[in-house]
């Protein structure tokens, strides 16, 4: 799945923390792999919000003199991957109101299903919006509901359909809340001298912080006047953590739900094994970074040794690609290169997390061929991806879906594989010990009403 | 060894071949792990040599206009790391000289002994130098001898000792010279519609290319009209490859004098647990990326499964580190974070690739412990650093080597490891087969006069 | 006044023109005196608003191929001065709304005065502002009315109060805005496939444009479907052009309201030289460059040599002042420099085209006695300013103008002149031949209700 | 002349002066006329010399942490313009030479005409060149010589043939040299602290230093143990100032040869007015900016009012120009544009510098009458432009030379002019009371031999 799917966010909260600005800036650096594009943050000084924000990596974005002149002991932060139509400054966050009451800053992670209905019907009411960014429509519903911040606040989370993570900060206090099917992950923790809330647990670690608390689906967590309150703002919950997390997007040093992602991927690759006992292959390769460790799996269960046979490379980044066939056929060489010394003339079962439009595993089961491997067996530690997903994973239309438009022995096929196969959502399970998940690009089955995009799943 | 050693450099030139500019950006790109702070090419269209350069990744110096600018089908390249005191332009390679009979490009990679000798002797016949970099005193040797272009090349190759790679590139041909100790590789290959010339060989399977010729020491080859021709400048050659290529720098898919890097440091994980029958620890770990390759060598051998125990932040390049204690303290977490799921409570071998002043060891140990681990054992896949390298690798002086301050057993009491080990220089001949190797970091045996460096050395 | 006094804003529009985006920037090249900090242009194809804006001047903003992306024959776009709380990102102009019914673009020069009602009265109806522009008020305000986008926009010209010239942009039309004292200028002419619309006439020039048409007060101007209608949104309308525009801030080949500034500033010098019959001074020179016209105008007068006595530095945009007290005070020499062969021995009559601080004035009089002037007569093209202005001039507060807290004699004495005089107001409107001007710096009369800004007027 | 013409550097050096470095960096910017596209500055600290150069202005290459970290007493600058051929960065001055026995810097204005010869003979002898500027030979010149460093660079001002004004430093000390015809101007002036030397006068007055000497012919001086030595090099000169430092380059607030450059050019106006008694103008007007001071001289002679017909665009520096035929038609009018209510019915009398290829003044004429000037007289305060230079301007070739090409009444008709006139060399020689002069330019006298461009010449 290297490179074909990507989620869009990440987001990080200092509360009554010294520098909270750089303690984010840190924060978002641990979450840098949840958004590339774009990062910023907002800080208050208990009287003045100050954003600052650009397109880029969080080191690129802010430098010293910037984090310098951010003063105040509130935080919050964003690294954003963006999709292709909504690369404009607009709709980086923070997104932050000013009004003559006092200001809000909002970061959000993960997709709203009725932000089309909730767009039409709040322009409708004379509101005006200069992005496409959910956050937008999540501020200007603060803005229209009546009584405290915190009833406003949720209101506005019982208004929205979907998957949320978000922070609203003004002057004085935060909060933090998580959508009640629990799609996208949030956790806090408490630092030496306030807290920190953070996407992922990982983030916590870098402050020397090994506990932490998963916000609950439906949930609020106000931090206020130093205190820290947890309340529900909708009974009518449920548990649907985004499997994805586990299969690619969560640092494998992170705990979600529970669970630490390492382990989770590599009891994926034990599973795989357990199903193979008549494979025998010489090595198993992952494909890095996100398969190595299931790949570590498969080869412990299956006994059979686990090598280096693909290297990425570290400083591809924004490589500029020659626009020549010859050239874009190489692409995936800069990325990726085969050790032809560890797979020449071996039969090899290369692990891969997912199989999204099928090109990518296509040119790297060429790359060890041409390296002279004899055999690729392919195992994939997760289901066919057979559905769009509408929750924050920009993973295409059906339509560019292989595992929409093809069987299983039709892809192993295409990728010129030797054998191909996938995870069933029964071992998926098995490997979360039971953590509810949402398993909706696997077998179509959404958690929520899908609103206008169930028109666009209709195609 | 983790960021506390560093090469200075790489490498690559492409002749005849077309856009050689972008071939040889490509080239560049797979060694950027032999430095990261400056790049530049020069191109030659057969007419006139065009010099572009500058400060950071070549993806950041080289945007797509550059390149296109860059018009000619012979081209020489460079990546660069720069000790403290030499990153001014000045330095940045390729050095080109413009004269009425033409132009000359250098690359080098590698350092000279008598450096300061010959630089007295050039000033001193009314030689300028612009910049402290060999590569100046290369061109400046050239231009002084008689003669043809090779003959002018292989003189100088006899004027200067320590360890050397480079190329000379005029307007139609290329020259590429290795040292005669054969202290650092150079390696070339046939490409396409031309040949291509590296300082590793991981660079040629970008392009497809999966055979490759090694330069022996003390060979000089001409890429002329065409045709390729080895000879000889100097029969008094030895064979010393630099084992640090082996152990730290070049990258895992590379073959170095018929090893390929990945096997080798599998091997001496290998080679470190046949000596551990007794001891019996949960897990194995490595630490990324170097010492990866090894861990799963140790794993294997050992017959302990082999885990993800570190993870490396791959988005850390040049994050600002706030300038407090208590932040540098954090600095090694920004880079490395351990899983603490995975190391809690269990008995961990650590392995790592070399240990230079032993503060960033001391730091992973105290994290692991702090995440949990109730026991870390390191093994280092290298014998102890004793000596300073005066060819080209940037281990400090002797008083910063903790390896020449302390015992094995002071060490070990110094990272706070529960045990700790080195492999023996026998050890490490085992895994090389035989290829003759440069140990003198490991035992001060230089294969050169150190000329002015011997001095340093009897400090 | 030299550097002591800014007007904040131009705008420049461009309807049915091949290229409408480079034809805007052009324009706002021509209209950069009005604004150096900010620049920004959205385009419409027809179908869709494309925004680019960033900090810097046109020439900074917008490269080539940030121009080339711009596709479009409708263009709005804007250059800004920055008072010194507003220089976010978020103020930038052109601001963009994107519905679900279409996108608005808006640029705007002026300043609102109940500006601060408007705001709290929409966010108490539930709006939102990121920024602190009066261009966000306007587009709210567009939003919230009902009817065709013209009258949606009409009303709002009624809602607002100040000194405003604005254009709204959709997909496929243009309206242009004057308010309804006339206190900014707007203009527009047919060009040879469209029109262009802009603050100054200036801009027309650049497209071989020598004709144009001055919007009215009260006066909409519609461009739509290749047709221009006008309109009046109001009836109730007076002439108040503002008198810094022909003082200061209007390039000398613009023509307003049908007088060409240079004309006008050359009748101010002639009309001060008229009642100096009996000072017998060598040379006249003027402060440049705003006040060269006026010193020609006094030399003719008075047949008195007019000479180059003082040189501005081109290059010193953003020149770094070290923060010593000998730099500051060097500071005005960096940007102007006495011709001290000019000036050394004579009785000089300086003109500049008015006093802000005075601090400044008493600098180049010192300037000038320094280089060796005897006697330095100082006559300034315009009255004394006595007040703020809140029509979008950024002159400071009562407090910090010197004519609001001392006598012309005082004055006098303060910057070390020998003979200081003013105009009357009556001079002022002998030059404009009788055009309304809004002189309320001059005499505290304003046009308009100050609403929120009547308190800070009292204070 | 307007953006035809450009000269190639200016020079300014500090010696024991506080902050050396940001005292050069203000000199550089009243410099910045004389070249806009790259700039430097070494400056040395007693023991060490620091160098820091790019492309732009001063400003842009020089922020404020570049100038702190620039410590020491002692400095040299330079800024530069670049012909077409030599924009690579190795040209860009300072440079600077290391060697063991401590640096050079060198910084140079002017051309050396056996540049081509000293290059072979340097070469020859094994010297290598990195870029193509002639400070790279005098550099090499000067460690070619025995002696103290003084009696080096005596004998290589000797070895160098052409215009040059240049200073060399090392460790603790300044030589300034000027050729031996004094074509290029090199002044110092006494500071508070120390000594201040620069190409211009103009430079002096931004410190509050009224009085300074000029350099001589064939003269060096010394600045060396806080004492100024004066020496010849040579008795063998003479005086032929570059009569475009008048004409057109140096500022008018400069003293050039004891005579300031604006008092020179109003004089040039006021001969040219003197032989047009019996033309009826209605107003004269100027090529801003080098023209202005002529035109009043003019204007003020033959009693016609001077007016400012013709407006300068002060930000159009970098503008991108589109590559249309109508845009670049346009080119001139983003540069100028004609106050039409001035020249509009009016028969005028422009004053220009000078005339190159005649393009731009084709473009002015054409501007002046479109806006509706009736006549217009071109008068160039200059004799006509017939050969090429080779000290230091950059003037095109013989054959892009209109006045080499055409009869004045041929380039009339060519520019579209009712009536042309340009001064005569004794004319030129009135106005400089007597000042030696190369006027090379106009008649083909060069005051040295041309070695190699004698070729060029012949051709």
């Amino acid at each position: 799945m290297f490179d074909e799917i990507h989620e869009e966010c990440g987001v990080f909260g200092a509360y009554r923390v010294d520098n909270a600005a750089s303690i984010t800036y840190y924060g978002l650096h641990s979450l840098q792999h949840r958004g590339q594009e774009a990062s910023g943050i907002a800080v208050s000084d208990g009287e003045n919000i100050t954003l600052q924000k650009g397109k880029g990596l969080t080191v690129d974005v802010f430098q010293k003199e910037k984090l310098d002149s951010m003063v105040g002991r509130l935080a919050v932060g964003h690294v954003r991957y963006s999709t292709a139509g909504g690369q404009e400054n607009e709709n980086i966050q923070p997104i932050v109101s000013k009004g003559h009451n006092g200001s809000l800053a909002i970061v959000h992670n993960g997709q709203i299903v009725n932000e089309k209905e909730l767009r039409i019907e709040l322009e409708n009411e004379g509101a005006i919006f200069q992005g496409t960014s959910d956050s937008e429509i999540i501020l200007h519903l603060i803005q229209k509901q009546k009584g405290t911040l915190k009833e406003r606040v949720m209101k506005t989370a019982n208004r929205i359909e979907g998957a949320f993570s978000f922070l609203v900060m003004n002057e004085d206090t935060i909060y933090a809340v998580r959508d009640r099917h629990g799609l996208r992950p949030l956790s806090y923790a408490k630092s030496k001298d306030g807290y920190v809330i953070s996407s992922e647990t990982c983030a916590f670690e870098v402050m020397g912080i090994y506990e932490s608390v998963d916000l609950k689906p439906g949930e609020i967590v106000e931090f206020h006047k130093g205190i820290v309150k947890h309340e529900f703002y909708s009974t009518n919950t449920d548990n649907h953590m985004c499997a994805m997390e586990y299969i690619y997007f969560a640092r494998p040093d992170s705990v979600v739900e529970g669970i630490n992602v390492h382990a989770f991927r590599k009891a994926t690759g034990s599973i795989l094994a357990r199903e193979d006992k008549d494979l025998h292959a010489d090595i198993v390769i992952g494909v890095p970074d996100s398969s190595l460790s299931a790949a570590i799996g498969y080869a412990e269960e299956a006994g059979i040794p686990f090598e280096t046979g693909l290297i990425k490379n570290r400083y591809v980044g924004r490589t500029f690609i020659q626009p020549t066939q010859a050239m874009r056929d190489r692409s995936v060489r800069l990325k990726l290169s085969p050790v032809s010394s560890v797979v020449k003339g071996k039969s090899i079962v290369m692990i891969d997390d997912s199989i999204v439009r099928g090109t990518t595993s296509r040119r790297i089961v060429q790359l060890l061929k041409d390296a002279g491997a004899t055999q690729v067996h392919v195992r994939i530690a997760s289901p066919v991806i057979t559905s769009p997903c509408f929750y924050g994973v920009d993973t295409s239309t059906k339509d560019q879906l292989i595992g929409a438009q093809m069987s299983v022995e039709e892809i192993r096929d295409y990728i010129h594989a030797d054998t191909l196969r996938f995870m069933t959502e029964e071992e998926m399970k098995e490997a979360t010990h039971g953590v509810g998940l949402c398993l909706a690009c696997f077998n179509g089955e959404y958690c929520t009403k899908l609103f206008s995009y169930q028109e666009e799943l209709d195609k």
